[in-house]
């Protein structure tokens, strides 16, 4: 044996291990000076928080008592907005307390934090997210135009259960993960609307519940399969409608930024609008989307009543159609007001102005 | 209106202002800060942990060239192993180069990081894990007991379609939590054993799978049920078997945390071993549930390939059921072959201890 070899291993050994120790220690100094460090600007932001939720208060209730006139208000309420928007949009935002974790994320991940602390992984879990929903859409119009396409052409009127199953299982795997992505978007920040992710709630309870529903074969199964196949040419619709909002949201969004309004975690899921110039042709699009949700509803509906299948799931997935397209249809009216309010606001401020 | 009360309220807000920026660029400066150490810390545990691999393999080969005898050898590895579990166990463990982000994760929750930066954190994820699986303990022995006595007592020996798809759904949502758990526990540095992933995996794909089996009524349904009473009655023995490890792997997990021996993050979940004196109980009820679930398995297949029901869901949960049985027992054989050896190899320093 090589004694010298054998020396040079073993002190290389022996300096590994200290490393190691030195490399705790050190560590574990870190970890605890910017705890302190952390809580302290934790406690500085909560602070913060509450004195600006104060000073609103306060200033609306003096103007409610004319101790403030409607001038001075304005200005004051839009210097607390910005200080707020300071706060929450900056690199603080992650200090700030944060909303009770929501059930859903427990249910699934349990206790975990799911916010990033830094600012650029932000805006990382958002562009993948937009970037998911593209790669969705375009499955959104591919999926069902070929279960369609095959069943006309190969399948002689009549869908097979297997693919369609394959595709209630995707939903079902699609939505659930889009509700995971939404939950944790809003955990850091995101002001994506409460609907939109109760939505995609209500998709996966849906998807879920197809998988139960028997599809029935031959004979007759072109009006057996009259709901199935409604469902279909509802979700090429909707693949068609997300591919123009995406488009736009992003576009919006980038915009957004570069003017500096937007947070940047900023959400606007599902049936709400685009690039202002360009909602003349994306409101359309989702307002018949909506009809025909309800339609497809309706139908459905329809069809468990006069008993022509007697499955609960008939009823159920009918209800629920409805449901979701009436809830589309009021938050896509509250965004649209929402806007032209906010419009008309930065027109009376601009005029203003220009009048001095 | 009151000038003193208007100017108090204006200071106030220009104030309040004024700490928002102040905030805003402390923050900056803070995270940027630590970005800057956490990135030296980064590189320090990255490099002493590839040193170590380094060297272990380095010492191996001298083994293997005769140029370093078993006993220095041994005691060498020893030291190494003991440096890497400093690291891979301290506080250093959140700055070590994480896993690629396994693809089960990303699937359904995007790039977010999952790693608790601080260990009581990392705990607090263990310990609402310990206690989730308790809770399911119960539910799985609870649910498909109620629906076998439901059976016999109310039912006529005929399970509704309704109540069984419920459980079923439940499965689904269960299977997939429990994955994502482990998943998480595993980028937090717990060394469960893939199997028991992929078993939840499998798991998952064959509660989705059951979802589309159309539940046969009347008439003669003793006989068309009795593949889903069998595996109901395999849910009973395995929510035994879940309650009896839970108890013992915590026991376990607390009497090793108290000796230093184990990383807190150890999982062992499944068909594991549990303390050492009453595994005489827990290996049977392990292997007999092996055994039934292999048994339920090929009673689906023979189903199958009889042709009693044609279905190709009772083909694919039969050979799902047979493989996890398979895999299940294998990994079972396999912790119990490590734990002995370990004793053996524990045994042989001690007495070699007690020599010297």
């Amino acid at each position: 044996m090589d004694e010298s070899e054998t020396g040079r291993v073993e002190g290389e050994v022996k300096r590994v291990v200290e490393q190691a120790k030195e490399l705790q220690d050190s560590t574990a100094a870190f970890i605890a000076k910017i705890s302190g460090e952390e809580q302290s600007v934790r406690q500085r932001a909560a602070a913060l928080d509450s004195s600006i939720r104060r000073l609103r208060s306060s200033i609306r209730s003096l103007l409610e008592h004319k101790l403030l006139d409607q001038k001075l208000f304005d200005k004051l309420d839009e210097e607390l907005l910005r200080a707020r928007f300071i706060i929450t949009d900056g690199e603080a935002s992650s200090f700030l307390p944060s909303k009770a974790q929501v059930g859903f994320l427990r249910m699934f991940l349990g206790p975990i934090d799911v916010r990033a602390s830094k600012k650029d992984i932000q805006l990382k879990v958002k562009e993948e997210y937009n970037s998911y929903r593209d790669k969705t859409a375009l499955l959104f119009l591919v999926f069902p135009s070929t279960l369609l396409m095959l069943r006309s052409w190969f399948w002689n009127g009549c869908l097979p259960a297997f693919p369609v199953q394959l595709y209630q299982a995707w939903l079902l795997f699609l939505y659930t993960g889009l509700a995971l992505r939404e939950n944790i978007l809003r955990a850091n920040g995101s002001d994506i609307r409460p609907w939109w992710i109760y939505h995609h709630y209500c998709a996966m309870v849906m998807a879920l519940v197809s998988l139960t529903w028997d599809i029935k074969g031959q004979p007759n199964c072109a009006q057996k399969q009259r709901g199935v196949q409604l469902f279909l040419q509802w979700a090429i619709m909707q693949g068609v409608a997300m591919l123009l909002q995406n488009r736009y949201q992003r576009q919006r969004l980038y915009t957004r930024i570069a003017l500096g309004k937007a947070k940047r975690m900023d959400v606007v899921w599902g049936e709400t609008a685009g690039v202002d110039g360009q909602l003349w042709l994306l409101c359309p699009v989702l307002f018949i989307m909506q009809g025909f949700e309800a339609y497809v509803g309706m139908l459905l509906l329809k069809t468990a009543i006069a008993g022509v299948v007697s499955e609960w799931q008939v009823m159920f997935c009918g209800m629920l159609l409805v449901l979701m397209a009436v809830g589309n249809f009021v938050n896509t009216v509250q965004t649209l007001m929402t806007k032209s309010r906010f419009k008309a606001k930065m027109k009376k401020s601009k005029s203003k102005q220009e009048l001095n």
